[in-house]
């Protein structure tokens, strides 16, 4: 009978789903204290063989998230983790994958992410705050708006996230390309273009969004020149990390218009200084690493976590398996 | 050789496109003043016999709006009129029908329309006003948002416009209820019910929208009953037109929350009075009537007029034939 180590309030509000996905499992429980529990008794580490861990929603909020690491990184029995993340870049998560432990991470963010990123795109087209003043100030005076229709978006990173970007504006009538290391698009794209023909992709794009994971080949990609490219009157969105753009440069190209919108949910720090130039920057939107926090988001995580649960258990292979240039 | 009566402006602009599209056409044309010309020379009514006339966006705009519709019911020789209205219950449109005249109109606003809609509805789940506000107050907090993956839209009325937002929610992940007299929905609905459905579909909707003409059987069909059948929490969108709604209705349903908020694009009365409850009540958003003023919306509309030209002068059918049903 496997063996699974979860933290407690999780595994009480899952309790009869999770039994229901791996009937066999047998359950070690993490608590708020950082105390261990094995049928009922207090216990080491040492006394128990923990094959599965999960990385939920209250673990991923409580204080308790680092000692988790800690545990995996010390138990020999670990075998798989699931995460509620999708990019692991800021958690320790390359030292469990060396320690050879297969990690599996979530794709339910993308949901969320791409409605985020529309509602922002579409505020801004609007002018959103502007109709609901001159709503304020009893003014009835029509004002025109830009259409997503026949805009051309690009994305740089075609994973779920920009898969589920790409679906919504092609339904929107626009013309997507996408950045890719892999050519294949799963039929959401018009075109599919390497990171290497940014250069010659970058001036014909109305919308460009950044969902692309951080690692050693996208760090700092947005810099002076990626900027520079860029068409007149475009919005730049990066919903990935801070860690891609070089903020500087992309201070210097919205001084001069060019993105002529910045929406940022993410920077190189959270949240920025006190004295930082982007929170009252007038061409920047910014949000607090928010765009995955939709109503669904936990829901489908979860769906996730079980579904791959009953993978194992039933000795299927598991789904969003993460490899080491995921990470690196 | 056809003759056709058009306003100046329109024509110059467009000279080259019309005479590509209707090699043969005799132009007369109708200017800001009032005044008829055909080859160079000012003439009267009764000198020329016109049978194509067009109404377009700088004519729509200009006080000789009304007098283009005195024209054309004096005028022997009208066949056809095209129009850039979409909803024609506002202009003596049923005179010019009932002179036997055809009338094609417009549905390249169905476009900018849809993506009105989205662009409030996402407004108000992602609460754009308040995002801005904590950016600009410095505060760093994420605030948890309503998607509408998941959710149930009622398209009351489903035309090119309900089909449009159909389109849109069903990329989505909404599911779409569709209402209208015919039971096709171009694969565009999960379900179609007829009017007399209402009661039974209404509970289940988050979001309702209002996308139908108005008409005998349509006008005030948003009464108290209809409101307090609607789901705790929804919203209720009207991008027709005024008629349709009991505006008290509407403002007790809102006093109480349900619906929880209102997008109102049209009322009965445009603008409204100064001391009308609609401006500041905090359930509205409310627009000048300008969901249609979309960027590609023009140029759509012209596409339409100089296919429907085309198809005239060759003896093909005309696109968008308006009948009796949908004015009266």
């Amino acid at each position: 009978m496997p063996q699974a180590l979860y933290f407690k309030p999780t595994y009480e509000r899952l309790r009869d789903k999770i039994h229901a996905a791996a009937p066999d499992l047998d359950v070690v429980l993490y608590d708020e204290e950082g105390k261990l529990w094995h049928l009922g008794r207090e216990v080491t580490l040492a006394q128990v063989s923990p094959e599965y861990f999960w990385i939920h929603s209250e673990l991923f909020a409580s204080p308790r998230l680092k000692d988790y690491f800690k545990l995996m990184l010390a138990c020999p029995s670990i075998r798989w983790l699931h995460t509620i993340n999708t990019g692991l870049d800021l958690l320790p998560y390359s030292d469990v994958l060396n320690k050879g432990v297969t990690i599996t991470n979530n794709h339910a963010q993308a949901i969320a992410i791409a409605e985020y990123v529309f509602a922002q795109v579409l505020a801004y087209y609007h002018d959103i705050s502007e109709l609901r003043s001159k709503q304020r100030e009893q003014v009835w005076k029509a004002k025109p708006f830009r259409e997503i229709h026949g805009s051309h978006w690009l994305l740089v990173g075609f994973g779920e996230i920009g898969q589920a970007i790409a679906k919504r504006a092609k339904a929107f009538g626009a013309t997507v390309t996408a950045v890719r290391r892999q050519q294949n698009t799963a039929g959401l794209a018009d075109a599919v273009v390497t990171p290497a023909q940014l250069p010659q992709v970058l001036p014909q794009a109305d919308v460009v969004v950044i969902a692309a994971a951080a690692n050693a080949s996208s760090r700092n990609m947005v810099d002076a020149a990626f900027l520079q490219a860029m068409k007149d009157k475009s919005v730049f969105i990066n919903i990935a990390r801070g860690d891609l753009v070089v903020e500087e440069a992309l201070k210097q190209a919205l001084d001069v218009g060019k993105p002529e919108f910045a929406i940022l949910d993410v920077l190189k720090q959270e949240p920025p200084a006190q004295d930082s130039w982007v929170w009252q920057h007038p061409r920047v939107a910014l949000t607090p690493h928010s765009s995955n926090a939709g109503s669904g988001m936990r829901q489908r995580s979860e769906q996730n976590f079980l579904t791959n649960l009953a993978n194992i258990s039933a000795g299927r292979p598991l789904q969003n398996v993460v490899s080491q240039r995921d990470i690196v």
